[in-house]
């Protein structure tokens, strides 16, 4: 086997994430690497955590970036929060309730599970009625934004559900975080993940973590150990703590926080505020686009992602065929669907940098092109002046 | 709070890693960002895989590398191969056999512990005591180069003898990849797993790992699921199995693969042998000129690792304000001690990239001028010409 150097094609990414990564963002990843224990890089650390407070709207003192993608921070959550025989509460709208089922059978707990339709939110009754069912459940765990069909649930009246009944909360915020709306103090989240690869737009690997004081109470006074040695809390709170002196716990990814923090700083800089706004002015005007072509989002209006865009595929549509002529045709990555909507949706991301209007326009050309081309039941010609009309209002 | 961009010094990393990362991986590293399901990233999967099987002299399928820092590679061979109420054997010499105690132990399982002294190699009668007084162990697990110590262990008699009882292996080479041999099938090793940011000089935050047919078999005949759905090789393997179908499992961190990638292709273009030639003829000169001040290594000859030369602190001089002083008048970083060993030694690493010439000149004119200054005991401006005398050798 004979070995050359790997240069990417530069595409446009649109689908569930990775986003577009900045250029500003790869810079800052190629900066020269230090030392995981330099004065300078703690100092680093000590702004990652600010600005991460910042974009979680939190003050948690244990707000940190896991040194993994987002699944280890998911999991992060459960192995601190969960023990032997409790029972937890999973809201399942979608693929990612089912991973996190998965991880409260690996934490010899017994999972409850809420089950509502794919594409759907979560409904806050349904949660209720397992609430008073399970008397003796300790947590919640939800969904925010499922990446994997484009809903939002109502994260504030499930924690506020969670509480009533004496449960702690797990929020998946991968897809949410600096996309829509997340407070994670308001809202009284216990404890919360993301990916830095969704609308942070910086480069995947790393997961933003946050936990409340109650979180943080249950952690320092667990029966049983963490079972997993790098992803306890207890150890890394040593290494993300207050002040000069750190112990050392692992090697942190150093190159990826520069670039993290990099990611946090260019959304400091926008405004939290001002993020939001973009990613649902944008959506809008894809919305008006595919809706003008006849494609349909799959989410009722009042639950659907701006910054996630799950479209049933026309009927008689080959779905593998126009995403590969997508990718080598036009360097367009759009989303396939999974789980239960394989082959049925499209996901069509608009997170962070790739929530611009030059992506938008892209997105819907190349798409009106290929189904033009392979004389698919849509309208033609008419997405980008719908799409342009909403930009110019 | 305000925030600005992060711009770091420019270091000499010399310490226990990450070592210096060669301006060829960063630019890699900054290439633009695509997805981990695209085609072309797809093909840059297998060559990484190639390429870990040809650094690890391997022709182990499952080798792969983890999405996580080191830590998460070694608890990725535990939570794989052990199951509760096992009986594991783990040789400690060093920081990181007590760490795999750790795991042992969140896996449910029962650590049998061989100590040898901080700075000695394991002691092959000593594993072979415990595995005849331990006949219902299953595993073996050891350091092969302790990144804690700098003493290196003969990984192949080791794996024999745990082979004789029909124990499997799991060997940490963190630090010895790529740095002294390391021959994982003609050693038989069942599972192994190292870091990226020793000496393949690549940034930190990638665990190669690879695991033989025995512990292929284990894995896909537990009797309990792996306790991490983030770190199980049954998930895994689907993504990072042959051909173009692969089975999302997690977002993997694309452009840390495209460093990877890099540094991997270099150590190939240099070949192996050459690699572990550098190391041992660079790892001889500094030895010299440390020598020649009066400076000692902890490690007896025959279990020196010429990547990471432990030496003794002098009598009298300040542990802490010495490593200041390097830091910040010549930028340049070497390690701390870590456990039984804080406060005693410094860590001086010559890994990868970081084991060139220039380095070893830096290093030592650094270290001659501070301890000179503060009239430390040792000779002066006898190192250079010692180690210059071997380089020219």
């Amino acid at each position: 086997m004979t070995f050359s150097a790997f240069h990417p094609p530069l595409r446009t990414l649109m689908g569930p994430g990775p986003s577009d990564v900045p250029p500003r963002i790869l810079e800052a990843l190629s900066r020269p690497t230090i030392g995981h224990l330099d004065p300078t890089f703690v100092d680093l650390m000590d702004e990652v955590k600010a600005l991460l407070q910042y974009v979680m709207q939190t003050e948690n003192a244990l707000t940190m970036p896991i040194s993994a993608p987002g699944s280890a921070g998911m999991e992060a959550c459960f192995v601190n929060l969960v023990e032997p025989g409790d029972k937890v509460i999973v809201c399942q709208n979608g693929v990612f309730g089912g991973r996190m089922k998965e991880n409260v059978e690996r934490c010899g707990a017994e999972p409850i599970m809420v089950h509502d339709a794919w594409g759907s939110a979560v409904d806050p009754q349904k949660l209720e009625d397992a609430l008073i069912a399970h008397p003796d459940a300790s947590l919640v765990a939800f969904v925010h934004a499922e990446t994997s069909t484009g809903a939002q649930s109502d994260a504030k009246t499930l924690v506020e559900l969670a509480h009533r009944h004496n449960c702690l909360t797990i929020v998946d915020a991968v897809t949410s975080l600096a996309g829509t709306p997340l407070k994670v103090d308001e809202w009284e989240i216990d404890a919360v993940y993301s990916g830095t690869q969704k609308c942070l737009s910086c480069v995947p690997g790393i997961a933003p973590v946050s936990f409340g004081e109650r979180a943080r109470h249950k952690i320092s006074n667990r029966q049983h150990k963490v079972q997993s040695w790098f992803l306890d809390m207890n150890l890394i709170m040593g290494y993300w703590g207050q002040g000069a002196r750190r112990a050392y716990h692992h090697t942190a990814p150093v190159n990826a926080m520069y670039a993290l923090h990099e990611a946090l700083l260019m959304v400091h800089e926008e405004g939290l505020e001002n993020a939001w706004a973009r990613h649902h002015r944008n959506h809008l005007a894809l919305r008006a686009g595919l809706e003008a072509m006849g494609i349909q989002l799959i989410v009722d209006e009042p639950h659907r992602l701006p910054q996630l865009n799950a479209v049933a595929i026309p009927e008689g549509v080959d779905d593998a065929a126009v995403r590969a002529r997508l990718l080598n045709e036009h360097h367009l990555e759009i989303g396939a669907g999974l789980g239960d909507l394989a082959g049925k949706v499209w996901r069509i991301g608009l997170m962070g940098y790739s929530s611009r209007i030059e992506n938008i326009t892209r997105c819907l050309a190349a798409l009106d092109g290929v189904l033009a081309d392979i004389g698919a039941p849509v309208n033609h010609g008419v997405a980008l002046p719908a799409a342009e009309k909403i930009l110019a209002a």
